[in-house]
């Protein structure tokens, strides 16, 4: 396998095709009710302090926390309470010494209250008046006028995929539209004179399109609006004419080559054909996934996939997912959750390459395991039967059974 | 804080409200296209064997293997090529004794051809004749009939959430349609009276709501269908009708309810009125969220979270999400990823209650580090600046600075 000693590995691959791109797309402005997993196009500035007024965040009494002084329960201060202070309303007076207001969860302080003393602390002795059996400090159980966040200062930074407690947030300051980046469009073409629509009936040495819906699925969940082309046939000029209109109206174009030699070739020239700089990368150090191409044509990342599904997925996974987070402006460029888990048999692999090794992760006696999935790696189903993928790095022969991997999930 | 000691953990409770449900709502059949991320309510079982055909994995020769024993470099095995077979086509003649074809990579074996000999390991040596300088054994660089999956094999189990691969796989099967669950509908009350619309021009004393919208997005990501019913006043008469109505349309009812003592009151008593069984749980041993009711009505969880923003996400993720699972039929519970850490700082808490405590993620000379975000619990701020939470056990007096802890990230 010496032949991948000449190849790039996957993470110089990446960075010489984003070294070759403009950065983020245009932004848009939507509701922000409807920007979860959104990419924010320009950082949030706070339009004011939050909380806008001081708070209570106990039942209990807003007191000025000096008539405290001193209480105990055997000796109890005694304050007057001079009001029920209402949820949503502004105390319409103020703490005279010795006085205390009643106040919820929630409401807002009377002028010269400094603390709250829950309600558990205290007594009603007679009307309108309370024993205090416990010392308050200023500022306790109250939240402070911008605690949370002060007017003015950033509080989501642009690039930040947007998470369910961000939309509340940003609710809570009254923003209810977003700047977000326009997600791109990946158009996606699937070529191969053996390859049929998933309907058909398929004849013996026909296979059906997998690659068309396992993209597009991958595609939609990293962000990205997918756009399919359907199944070209193996000729130049049909791919080219396809390639070419898929390139005007997407962002990213994706072409899934049939796995012959001469559908390989075509997607070859074809994609020399699209524009400058053209073809950047042929052939990655990278198993399953070697025979792809990367190239740009007008400012488009555009990527050949190998005709093997498991490979398209992975490659994918690998560079394409991260593409669309660049164009996407997101601070983060994969998203892929890892988990660790002890590996259950050998792996053996071959240095000079980056092997992916599908594993199934269980749960045995409390530990968690990641037993790797075997098949030849262009079986679609070892991506059904497995949990994520173990990579061992492009200078190791292989990883031992009970070591500690790092399992990307997908 | 020894109220914590009478209350059942947030797993007891979340038990407490499942043994009380019936399980999976109704299903529905979709096209596999829009199944991503939805959950199947029957297992798939393959209609035919994958690959119908046996195929090559290689560009090369197919040939019968015993016609390449003891071929080598010097003393190569001669054979006369009989044709090409062209990609998606069935050859039309057998291999006989001392013949080769060329094939491509996933082209179809002729008759009698048991292996495939790659090209590298050939050369031409004229006209219709090759010389084969490497053994070949019987299935070499081919896939089998079945090699993937077999007829009549079960391919994907019920209830599983439906991932790119697995779209592709279907489609691979030629299944372009799926059974899978209904998403159950959440429907969200907001209550207080000091909540206002998050359009509004706030006045001191008032605060926008933020439940509706975070709670939203967190049942939208979990596969639920959020309905909102907006914010209802705090008096027994609306909140009910309010309930009633959302109980009716939904499957699951979530009020979120206004942070004083009053609009907690109300809560209890309207999910009280809805139906039986009712109330199940006042009160759960989780910080923050200590508030919370969870009850069935009509065979229909309802929750009664706390209007504390962090609260109410909190427990949302805790119960909320796996009871959506739940009805979806999904086989696993939980959803989140989690990721181990180095802990930055101690965190003390207090034995008798599971305290969640949100952390910043960050790589420090290749170290993953969980740095507590300190600030009160109800703050909403504290999860816009986290990557996930830490959870101190129930019967824990705290985490140490340096160990090692999972964090769940969100």
């Amino acid at each position: 396998m010496t032949e991948f000693f000449t190849l790039v590995s996957p993470t110089q691959a990446l960075q010489t095709l984003i070294d070759q791109l403009n950065g983020a797309l245009k932004s848009e402005t939507i509701s922000s009710i409807e920007a979860l997993n959104r990419i924010l196009a320009a950082s949030i500035t706070s339009p004011s302090n939050l909380p806008a007024f001081p708070r209570s965040t106990m039942d209990g009494y807003a007191v000025r926390a000096k008539d405290t002084y001193g209480a105990t329960p055997n000796i109890p201060a005694y304050l007057s309470v001079v009001d029920e202070i209402q949820m949503g309303t502004v105390p319409s007076f103020k703490l005279e010494p010795a006085q205390a207001a009643l106040i919820h969860t929630g409401g807002m302080l009377p002028e010269n209250a400094d603390a709250v003393i829950m309600i558990e602390n205290t007594q009603t002795s007679r009307n309108d008046e309370i024993e205090i059996f416990k010392v308050v400090s200023v500022g306790e159980n109250i939240l402070k006028i911008g605690e949370d966040v002060t007017k003015g200062s950033e509080v989501i930074a642009s690039g930040s995929n947007l998470r369910p407690q961000d939309i509340g947030a940003l609710m809570a300051l009254g923003i209810t539209s977003v700047d977000v980046t326009v997600s791109p469009i990946v158009g996606l073409i699937s070529t191969g004179n053996e390859v049929v629509h998933p309907d058909s009936t398929i004849n013996p040495g026909q296979v059906r399109d997998i690659n068309s819906y396992s993209l597009s699925a991958l595609v939609q969940s990293a962000g990205g609006i997918p756009k399919r082309y359907g199944i070209i046939k193996d000729d130049l000029t049909s791919v080219q004419e396809a390639a070419k209109i898929a390139l005007s109206e997407c962002d990213i174009l994706v072409i899934a080559a049939g796995s012959s030699v001469s559908a390989r070739d075509i997607t070859s020239d074809v994609i020399n054909n699209l524009g400058k700089p053209g073809i950047l990368l042929h052939g990655i150090a990278v198993k399953p996934g070697k025979p792809t191409i990367l190239a740009v044509a007008n400012n488009k990342p555009i990527f050949g996939l190998p005709g093997n599904p498991v490979s398209a997925m992975v490659v994918a996974r690998l560079l394409l997912v991260p593409t669309i987070n660049f164009l996407n402006g997101a601070n983060t460029r994969t998203t892929s959750s890892i988990i660790t888990a002890v590996l259950t048999r050998n792996i053996s692999s071959i240095a000079g390459r980056e092997d992916h090794v599908p594993v199934l992760i269980k749960t045995v006696e409390g530990k968690t395991l990641a037993e790797p999935v075997f098949g030849k790696s262009n079986l679609i189903f070892t991506l059904v039967r497995s949990t994520g993928s173990v990579i061992v790095p492009i200078n190791s022969n292989g990883l031992v059974q009970g070591s500690l991997v790092d399992v990307h999930l997908y």
